[in-house]
C-alpha cells in the first residue's frame, strides 16, 4: 500500500498556548498503520518533540529518528516540511517526501510561511464568521473590518500621512501604466519619465498614447545595469508628473536617492520593493505596487495617492480607471479582490511582527550582502549591476559561459533552489530575495554557489 | 483553561483511500487533555465513526455522543462542522462551537465546501511543486497547466466552440461595462441595451460615454420585477451589439428565452448564473461573468468572446482593456490573478464531478422550486417577481410589514441563516442559492420560514 502521511507541528509562542498540532493527514493507509502512528504520537508527546528556535520550527533529533525509523519500515512518507519550515528540509529530501522549495521567483514569489499557514488554518472558517473570507460579502461588517485594518496597518508601516488615500485596485502595474496618464496628465498633458528597465519603458509607451512623454534619462545603452545619472536641466518644470521605477525587478537596480523634482508630483512604481526598505512617502504624489512580490497574491494593486491629485481625469477614462471613484468609495466601488486584500492584511501584520519596515530593511540588507559579498569575492560568479545601484530584492549574476549558467540552474533545481533563471534580456541567473525569503535560504544558496565554484574551477 | 479543539474528518470515496483525518488542531490545552482526546480517537477509530451519505460527511450518533460527553466535561469545544458539512451543524450550535453558517449572500457568496477543503489542504504546498499556488510564477509550467486545464474544463462544461476565446481578466463586471463599448462599438458606434436592473443600467450608462445607446426596453417602471416584453421593431439592425443581463442578481429575474437579434452580436452578463443552467453559447458574441457568485473568489472575470469580434478597439482604449491583447497572450499579457484562476479551476472540476451544467441546472431547479412553491402557498410570505421570469439563483421575497421583515432577518441570523437582507431598492429578503448552496440549506431555510409563519400568523 502506497501513500503519504502529512503531519504538521506548530508551537505557539503565546504563554497560554502550549502546543498545536496543525494537522495530521493520513490517506491511502489502512487502519492498522493509522493506529501505529497514533501510538507513536502518544510515546512522543508534542511537548517533548517540539522546540522553538527563531522563526523556525523543527523536531528534535531523537523524535525525528524515531519517526524516520517508523516510516522507513513502511511503504509511505512523512511530510512535515511546509509546517516546520526550511530548516528541516534537508532531512527529508527524497522521493517520498514533499517539501517546500527555496523559491527565488521574481514574482509571483515566495510568501511568508507563517502567513500561509495562518491563512490555511482559517481558510474555511474565518474567525467566528462561519465562512471563508472568499465567501463574504464585500459590504459585510467583517470584510469592511478586514479592509480597514489592512489600510490602517499599511498606513502605519509606511508612515503614510492623512492627506494620502490608500486604494486596493485590480489590474496590476500594467493598468497603472494607463491610469497614471489618464488621471494625472490633466494640466499640461505631458510628463517626465526615467527609463530604467522594461517596465519603465512600457509605462512611458502607454503614457505617450495620452500625452507628451519626455524621456529624461535612460540606461538602455548598458542593458539597464544602472540608474542613469540625471541632468536636471532636462527636467520639464511644467510636467504633470515625474515617473520612476524604484526597484527594477528584471535588471536588479534600485534608486538609492530620489530625483529632485521640485513641485512636480513624483510617481513611483514600487512593485518589487514595497515594504522592503523605508521610504519617505511625502516625496511622492503617487506610489503603486502590484501585490505579487512583497505583499500577497497577484490580483491586488496598492495605490497610495495624495488627495490633491484626485479628480479631473481625461474625459474618456473608463469609470473603473478613475482614482477618485475608488477613493470616494474606499476601494468598494465594485467588488474588490477580497481574498487578496485579506491575505495582504495578514502580510502587513507579519511585517509588523518582524519589527516593521526598518527591521525588514536591515534583514534585507544582510541577506543581499551575503550574496553580493560572495559575488564580489568569487572568481567564477559575477554580478551584472553597478555596485552603487544594486537592488536589495533582485540579484542578477552570471557565470563565464552559457554552459556553466545552464549547469548551475539545473543543479540548483535538483537541490530545491528554484526559479533562478535570469530574465531573457539579461541571461544568466537572478535570485529574487523578497521579504519572505528567510536569511537561511540565502545562506543555503551561497553555500551551494561556493560548492559549485569549487567543483567547476 | 479555555480554548478550542478543531477536528476534521474526511472519508474518501476512491477505493484505495480508506479514510483521511483532515486535521486535528488543538490549542490552548494542556498535554493531559490532548492525550485524553487521542485516547478517545483510539477508542473510536475513524472507520467506526465515519459514514458517507450523499455529499455530506457526518459522525454517527454514538461516536457523536461520546465526543459531546467528552467535551462537555471539559472547558473547551469541538469544531468539526466545516469539514463534515451542514448536516452536523445543528448538533453543535453553541457558544464554544464555531460552525459554518448557511450563507445566502448575493456575492461574494458561498463556495462548494469540498473545493474549499481541497484548496485548504493544498494551500501551502501544491502537488509536488513545493510551494503555494500563490507563490508560483505565472510563466511556470505548473501554473500554465493550471490555467490551461481551467480553460479546457470551462470549454467542456459550457460546450464552447473553438472559435471562441476564453479570457481570465481582472476588474469585475464594472470593467466589462467599459471594455464592451471600447472594443465592440467599432463599426457604427452604437448598441442596443435592455435595462433589466441596476447592473444593466450601469452598463448602458458607461457605454453611452463612448457611443449611442439605444434602450430597447426597460422594466424600471415596476422596479425590475420582470424581463420586459421586447418590441423587435425597436431593435437597431445596425447596432454593433445587443446587450442583456441574463440573471438579475438584485431583482431575482432571468431571461428564459433569448432575444432574436439576427446578425447583431448578442452580449450577455452572466455573472450570477454562469454554470447554473445550460446556455447555447453560439447565440452570443460575448459572454462575461465575475467569478464571485458561481465560480470562485472575487478578482477574476471570465470573458468568452467570438474571435471575429477581437481587435479594432477605440484608439484611446488602455492596453489592458483590449480583448485582443489578452486573447493573443492567453490571459498572460501581465500577471493574472493566479490564485483566483486556480480556485475557479477547482470549481470547474467540482461542477464536472456533480454531473456538469445539466445536472447543476436540475438541482438548481429543484432548490428554487422548494422556495417558490412555499412562497406561492404561503399566506404570509410573498415573492416579488413575476412567475415567468423567476431566477434560479436569487429569490427575493417579502413579509406584509417592515417589522416582520426585520424580525425575520434577525431570527434567521440567530439560526445561522445569514445575508438574507434584500437589496435596499427592493427591501425585504433575498435568498441567493447559487450552485454551492446544498439542497439541505434551502430545505432548512424553508422549514424555518414555515415555522416563522406559524408563529407570526
Amino acid at each position: 500500500m502506497k501513500g503519504l502521511i502529512s503531519m504538521g507541528f506548530l508551537l505557539y509562542t503565546k504563554d497560554s498556548i502550549h502546543f498545536c498540532i496543525s494537522y495530521i493527514d493520513i490517506c491511502l493507509f489502512n487502519i492498522d498503520i493509522f493506529l501505529q502512528l497514533f501510538e507513536l504520537f502518544l510515546r512522543y508527546p508534542p511537548k517533548i518533540f517540539l522546540h522553538f528556535k527563531k522563526n523556525i520550527f523543527y523536531i528534535d533529533g531523537s523524535a525525528c529518528r524515531a519517526i524516520i525509523n517508523f516510516i522507513n519500515q513502511k511503504d509511505h512518507g512523512l511530510f512535515p516540511s511546509h509546517i516546520i519550515g526550511t530548516h528541516f528540509q534537508s532531512h527529508f529530501k527524497g522521493g517520498l517526501f514533499m517539501e517546500r522549495v527555496f523559491n527565488f521567483s521574481a514574482g509571483p514569489s515566495m510568501l511568508p510561511l507563517e502567513v500561509l499557514e495562518q491563512a490555511q488554518k482559517e481558510f474555511v472558517c474565518y474567525g467566528s464568521s462561519g465562512m471563508s473570507v472568499m465567501e463574504m460579502s464585500h459590504r459585510s461588517k467583517v470584510f469592511e473590518g478586514i479592509l480597514e485594518k489592512a489600510q490602517a496597518d499599511l498606513r502605519d508601516l509606511m508612515h503614510i500621512p492623512d492627506n494620502y488615500k490608500i486604494l486596493f485596485l485590480q489590474g496590476g502595474g500594467s493598468t497603472q501604466f494607463a491610469m497614471i496618464p489618464l488621471n494625472l496628465m490633466n494640466k499640461n498633458n505631458k510628463a517626465d519619465y526615467v527609463v530604467t528597465g522594461q517596465w519603465a519603458k512600457k509605462a512611458a509607451e502607454e503614457a505617450a498614447r495620452y500625452g507628451k512623454v519626455n524621456i529624461v534619462a535612460s540606461s538602455a545603452d548598458t542593458t539597464f545595469d544602472r540608474i542613469p545619472e540625471l541632468d536636471e536641466s532636462k527636467f520639464d518644470k511644467h510636467a504633470d508628473y515625474f515617473y520612476i521605477t524604484l526597484n527594477n525587478t528584471i535588471y536588479g537596480t534600485r534608486w538609492t536617492k530620489l530625483p529632485n523634482v521640485g513641485d512636480v508630483p513624483l510617481v513611483g512604481d514600487m512593485s518589487s520593493s514595497i515594504l522592503s526598505e523605508e521610504i519617505d512617502i511625502t516625496k511622492f504624489g503617487l506610489l503603486f505596487a502590484g501585490a505579487q512580490k512583497n505583499l500577497g497574491p497577484a490580483g491586488v494593486t496598492v495605490v497610495i495617492i495624495r488627495e490633491d491629485l484626485l479628480g479631473n481625469a481625461m474625459d474618456f477614462t473608463p469609470t473603473m480607471l478613475k482614482y477618485d471613484i475608488h477613493a470616494k468609495n474606499n476601494s468598494l466601488y465594485n467588488t474588490p479582490p477580497t481574498y487578496g486584500i485579506y491575505f495582504m492584511g495578514r502580510v502587513f501584520e507579519w511585517v509588523k511582527a518582524q519589527g516593521g519596515v526598518a527591521a525588514m530593511q536591515k534583514r534585507n540588507e544582510e541577506k543581499a550582502a551575503l550574496l553580493y559579498d560572495f559575488l564580489d569575492s568569487s572568481a567564477l560568479f559575477r554580478g551584472t549591476v553597478q555596485k552603487k545601484d544594486r537592488s536589495l530584492m533582485n540579484v542578477p549574476f552570471v557565470l563565464p559561459t552559457e554552459e556553466l549558467n545552464a549547469k548551475f540552474i539545473k543543479e540548483a533545481g535538483e537541490k530545491s533552489f528554484v526559479n533562478l533563471k535570469g530574465h531573457r534580456t539579461v541571461g544568466g541567473m537572478r535570485a529574487s530575495i523578497y521579504n519572505a525569503m528567510p536569511k537561511e535560504g540565502v545562506e543555503a544558496l551561497v553555500a551551494f554557489m561556493k560548492q559549485f565554484e569549487a567543483e567547476n574551477k
